[in-house]
């Protein structure tokens, strides 16, 4: 989040691929697994990644086998609270979302723990069942249409990870493997996932699946 | 707001006849009709009333001829953020809820500006119509007996607030009219608002009808 | 502030000529002066100017006869507070400061609202004599050679600024002058003021006065 | 912090012992030694320690072997900034101050991290020698009779406090030391510091000694 020269603090104020929105200063979120417990720790703020001193000086303290952090860009109208900011959480299990959905076309979700839309589609999707995430998303794209669906879920063990209409990136380093938005250094085994497909990581194995465009 | 000894100010802090929670330091709001706007202003905060420097310094120079303005204590479990806090807004009309909902019961609303169970349940009242407010607790105290209900609701003109559970009082003072949780001095002219009654203020009159308690 | 298509509230995420820094995401304030009160009122924030709701709701209503508005680009080390945010006050005046100054050189001052560089500043010119800007600006600058001093002064009547190594506007508009560090629409009256020079705005006077150059 | 009964939690809404303010919601902090890291890392917040979801579910995630931390009732004046909230840093050094003293008398102190009296209080006890917190203390209080100087230090191996008129027990638990403003259980170890006393915490040994009161 912080070390990589073009890692999420940098993303905070100048992302390099973003195809929608020039900065992300409205909040950032972490969720991760340590080891002895069963459910994620989560760290959210409404305020910009690279003002948060407490979290530049905490963060090199905590490790965990499985982390997922976002940075906000609120859409015009989204309350700009700390429970609108990614990850979403339900039990085990942590989205992102990194697009727009039309609140109307999902209705609100009971669940949800925010009225912004990427709150309302999480919940939505965490009573789908977010190991079914391709199918959600192919779901929710038909729709509507116009939907930005780049999403990613996690729990702790695999991550799933839609690429529907904005930039998505893996990489298979030497210690683990990375989804991200965007490559956070020029390491050449960055690999871009095509549009409209489903990437899985299940420990060693990962897998890109084509998804129905909308 | 600010300038009474016992005030919202100080009752964000020592509240002198609050049934529930002893203190209100989780937010504060108001909203105001300025002479020549068609719909309220807004100003809302998620941090106490007494630490608002901004807001102190400010409020002396605005004048308005209607003004609803709350302090939130959160029901555990609600969200922290600014737009859970009181007054939530729908064209003219301002609400304010002190009390507790099952949200459950009522289902989440689209048009809620947060998930907390207040702004659902003003979300509910907006839709049901604000005019019939004393009909719409009554309604809603038969499907959860145990909610709390003091609800206060304007368009500019006309203030309804019903006493369901908390305390409740208004001062026809000698330039208008105030409706409180609970008196901010020591004018004789305070009138307490009896339990389960609905009180209308509308211009000089001011009206007060028992409502069928749960 | 909220309105021109190149207003401050564009400029916080978006500037077009501002030399240091590409976005004022760290903070905003605003200082008027209303016509029946001596001082000014201040309101300030650490949050970006875009994403204040209250700011926009209860902006309009507000109306002053003289108002000094600016967003804040922190210097990497700076305190992330509202404190920290410009504009500061000494009784009747208020200052900004956009650039940099190193605060060893000054020394700490007991009146500064912040120990940020620019309260620091502000606090060495309070004591000086805010109506002696450009004296100040002058000897600062010869004291720090490294120093960006754009700074700008006003007690609600008369308004000073200096450009000293970052951009300066001036517009006489219909209504009164403007002041600004980038001009906010196209207007073709705006002009430029030239580097190390002084500007004082008197009513309907305005004057460009050269400065010593470091 | 968060798990006893009457903890920094608890202490931070209803506080039993303390001799000014009846609350503490004007933020918190803490600051922790991690076996590997030579400073400590810090974690602070300007707003009620109750209302902070991210620290509630990260905390327990957390181990040190050394912690200190504070909830803040701000003095009338003093900024509401996160800055302004123990615990205060110098490298391996941190800082805490229960009370109130002149800032006038201190003079402002080119290391302070806020304007805040307690923060400037810290800035001249790192520049004094925090080791020598009995000696500050005494001859702070000289300077300045009407000050209340509780204050805790600590590197991470030994621990200072002064009791200077207001509350300060120490417990000796089977896994460590605990230095609190006011016990947070009702274990019958808990010691009473009488007042105008330094005490030294050492590994095992615990130590209390006068100070000349003022």
């Amino acid at each position: 989040m912080l070390a990589p020269a073009h890692g999420l603090r940098t993303q905070s104020y100048a992302p390099r691929r973003q195809c929608h929105g020039t900065m992300n200063a409205d909040g950032w979120g972490v969720g991760f697994y340590p080891a002895v417990t069963a459910e994620p720790a989560r760290w959210r703020s409404n305020r910009p990644l690279w003002a948060d001193a407490s979290f530049a000086s905490v963060a090199p303290v905590i490790s965990a086998r499985c982390v997922l952090a976002a940075v906000r860009s609120a859409t015009a109208g989204m309350p700009a609270d700390e429970t609108a900011v990614a990850p979403f959480q339900s039990g085990r299990w942590l989205a992102s979302h990194n697009g727009v959905i039309d609140r109307g076309l999902l209705g609100p979700h009971p669940a949800a723990e925010s009225v912004c839309d990427s709150a309302q589609l999480a919940a939505h999707l965490f009573a789908f069942g977010p190991e079914r995430l391709g199918e959600f998303v192919v779901g929710v794209g038909k729709r509507d249409p116009g939907a930005r669906l780049n999403l990613l879920v996690t729990d702790g063990r695999r991550v799933l990870a839609t690429r529907w209409t904005d930039s998505l990136s893996v990489l298979r380093a030497d210690d683990g493997v990375v989804v991200a938005s965007e490559p956070y250094d020029d390491d050449p085994r960055w690999q871009d996932v095509p549009d409209y497909h489903l990437l899985e990581v299940d420990g060693e194995v990962i897998t890109m699946t084509g998804l129905e465009a909308p």
